[in-house]
């Protein structure tokens, strides 16, 4: 481990103005001492085929070694249909090919979801942590960053509650402890 | 309803030789009298970008269309990653989205999964049913088609479990009772 | 199906002061015309031992007999630690044993959550909905009843949030419509 | 952490020959050095009612102290309707309780399952997992030691594939790392 402990960050909706980019931006923002993180944008990551999967595209490849090279990973989602967006999905699989790794594999992780509906994407945040299991990565428990309600709480393109933001500090320090844990 | 009962069938993986693709086709070839099958691919489907969601490619209207027109869905899906292949989550995001309407809204459903595995995708089946409580689609129960091994029950193309085959065979019989129930 | 339509209510919390004791009685008493709803207290099912699966205790054989008899189950449930409580899977488990049968087999079903949480018990609802495909039950998609903060909602021993009664009769016409259909 | 790494063994099945209670056994057969495993049985576990959670039975505090003092905890379940058992939930619940505190906190953990289905128990794991992230638990990902169609692997007591006792080792082996890891 280097001194500087980095994060990738992604985020699972290509809307321009998503609460999620916004949430992920913000926590970039907030970022703890010795640490940086740069956000990685799915928006170029194309549809999975198998038959693919060996000689992907450059932009799959780029995705997979920013992974690699990440100590912990960071995904800000929405929940579409109570469950993963496809495109956060897609560039999962893509990823987790064995051509030339499973690049998830070991990584510290965290979630954190918003959205206009009652629960916050927390119905995406499980299926997510059901799909680390197989991807051999290591969620922290705690916090659970849960936006409700997201429509009332950024305001132009900015992160507004202060309750949000204390949990989205608490997370980022929990994800560096649990990186340096696991780490040792 | 009409006389015949119209099934539109999708399969979760691009792959050329898919087990899914083969489970999805024997079923075809199983449909009981007065049902009719067709098969949409998923290849040409974009990825999921909510900013161009009233304006949806061709190819979109049409899966919509298709849906709208189907009197039940039948899923054949492999697992990746303990879930919802991207490639066919993507896919039902799409056709969710009110613009013009959610298109799976209402219609009965039935699932099948093949995979390599042990446990013959049955994971991504149990995040699909979740995936349907938003959606309001209908799920049989029974039977569940869970395809292990996958390998040695297809050969040259074709499906030569006679297990399996019969399992398929009762899932289309539920499906169409349910159908025919829920339409009533 | 006779004209009245009974509805078996059990509630998954031991409490005494129950929320979703609370919210049960509630529903008693707003159901529809010729509807009537019994509520099946949990407290006298002892822990499910399979060696004494056929040798059932008098208030197991009891409760088998009154959802043999319903023509459709609610349940109100709280979360516990991200799932169905102990209790109400207890009980839910005795009544699937095949002596002398599975009495959930193909009831409609509805459910319904309470927690003085930000996600109102909405994870024990998914759990549940998993274990429904095992026993053939039958649940409404919507609407979703999920009793966020029931702490500020519920005084001296009466559920008084509007929003919450007017979806709680929602559910019921739901449900009502929804047996009805399946037993036509 | 002393020396010895002290595992507490808990089966969700309170049959008499459950194959769960013979696959801990085994485990307990075939520990690594330095390591013990304790395992506790849950009949005597009263159901759980939140009114008595601060007096609880004398068995219900020994359990949560033998849980304090263990270093890592292996659940050995059947599926009981596609998830946990009521029994093993209803402990579970107990033991969550804030008096004097949840016990399970922290704790390292691993899951086995066997049944004579198909799936072997998997279903019940993926739940517990969402259960002990509400309990702040750790458990490790791989192996997952899911033993199919267990009445043909167990005789006279005794688990006698070569493929589960081999799986069982890795585990154990995984959860001893994992739990040196997290006490470092």
């Amino acid at each position: 481990m280097s001194n500087i402990i980095k994060i990738l960050g992604i985020h699972g909706s290509l809307r321009k103005n998503s609460y999620n980019k916004i949430v992920l931006e913000t926590a970039r923002d907030l970022l703890p001492k010795n640490v940086e993180m740069e956000i990685f944008e799915l928006d170029k990551i194309p549809i999975f085929n198998q038959d693919l999967e060996n000689t992907p595209s450059e932009v799959v490849t780029t995705f997979k070694k920013k992974i690699r090279d990440a100590d912990a990973i960071l995904i800000a989602t929405p929940e579409y249909n109570y469950s993963v967006p496809g495109v956060l999905k897609n560039a999962i699989d893509w990823a987790s090919r064995p051509y030339p790794d499973n690049s998830w594999d070991g990584k510290p992780v965290a979630i954190m979801s918003a959205s206009e509906g009652l629960l916050g994407g927390a119905r995406a945040q499980y299926h997510l942590r059901q799909i680390f299991v197989y991807l051999n990565m290591y969620p922290i428990n705690k916090p659970e960053v849960i936006i409700q309600n997201a429509k009332e709480k950024i305001y132009k393109g900015k992160l507004e509650d202060a309750h949000s933001i204390e949990k989205i500090k608490e997370l980022l320090n929990a994800l560096v402890d649990w990186t340096m844990k696991l780490q040792h």
